[in-house]
């Protein structure tokens, strides 16, 4: 059986988690803390990062790298189109989501409240908390923008684009950093996301220390 | 004609501009102030970074999404390997430097001693110039061990992950700040791409108020 080194509200391990369960690929989920940089974890994957999965005797890193791999060995149920401009537009969103949103917004909300806690590292600058509260605005509504004409980010099927997006917010709403109420057209968008079975065990994440809001796990929230 | 929006120090752009040199796509190259965020910039791309590529009809952002859209479009010549297994390894040797490599080196080095003041940011931050020297060692000695074993840094042919790595490089040795003395088989490694056709006029870039070395545009260095 496949294993998936892994934090629970990493988004980038989310995203992994949803593809594996999407394809219906079992997995062994074992947390790892990668910052103490425990010398198994390391030889395992130099980078020194989560997600590493074991699959096919072989040791993978890097979440988009791994989501392609699946993508082309178990290529049903589909995460990406089949032309070429329309699975572009899928990785150009990937990578909105894993680089600009991460940037802009995830590493300044979830690291400050919850990875620094985690990792012993002192409290939260709230300036940066600041920024990234102002952030998540801009990205809702360009979420809100695409969802407009579109049934799903990247066009009409749900794709590896959805599940980056619902990887970061999925971790931000765990501590209530996602005003649901800035548009209904995101709402229904992640509503539609959270009620597949792939996202059930992401539903059921318990973090020491944090506890959710009510309606984390509330499919009809 | 395609249009490639770039900065010529940009690794990012330099990956597009060799992928695109590589399959003969002709293309104009337009430099672009993208930190002065004009509005017509910004209408091209709302993520307001280069790399951005007008072609096809389309205008495409995001550095690896356009490389793997080239790919997909134009496949000869390959800049991927077929199986599935040795795909995964290119996208995470490119990850590494987009992600690792530019974290670690790049933005400390050639956006402390080049973009800042480029942009009227200030001076070099002696801490992160010294940080990024250091790291560089580290990912130098991380190639050498990949190419002990291997004729490229991905497997035996010439993939996107030598063009990402090539990039940082080439960037980097416009200010010196390469010591290809540490390792002859990254130097050769070097030497092999910086002598492909592709690599011309990323040799020929000049940055005013910054000199190249004698050795940036030799190729037998």
């Amino acid at each position: 059986m496949a294993k998936l080194y892994h934090v629970p509200l990493s988004p980038f391990c989310r995203k992994v988690r949803l593809s594996l369960a999407e394809k219906k690929i079992e997995c062994e989920l074992i947390e790892e803390r990668y910052w103490e940089k425990s010398t198994d974890f390391m030889r395992r994957n130099p980078a020194g990062k989560v997600p590493v999965l074991k699959i096919d005797g072989m040791t993978l890193s890097e979440s988009s790298a791994i989501c392609e791999y699946l993508e082309e060995t178990c290529p049903e149920p589909s995460l990406m189109p089949k032309s070429a401009e329309n699975r572009y537009e899928v990785r150009r969103l990937v990578s909105w989501f894993d680089d600009k949103f991460h940037h802009e917004v995830t590493s300044k909300l979830l690291y400050e409240r919850v990875n620094k806690k985690v990792m012993g590292q002192g409290f939260p600058e709230s300036a940066n908390v600041k920024a990234g509260a102002k952030a998540i605005k801009f990205h809702l509504d360009y979420m809100a923008w695409l969802l407009d004409h579109r049934r799903w980010l990247a066009g009409d099927t749900m794709t590896l684009a959805d599940f980056a997006a619902a990887s970061h917010l999925s971790s931000l709403d765990y501590i209530s950093d996602v005003d649901w109420n800035r548009s209904q057209i995101v709402k229904d968008w992640y509503a539609k996301i959270k009620s597949r079975p792939a996202f059930r065990s992401i539903l059921a994440d318990q973090i020491p220390g944090f506890r959710p809001p009510e309606h984390y796990a509330d499919l009809d929230f």
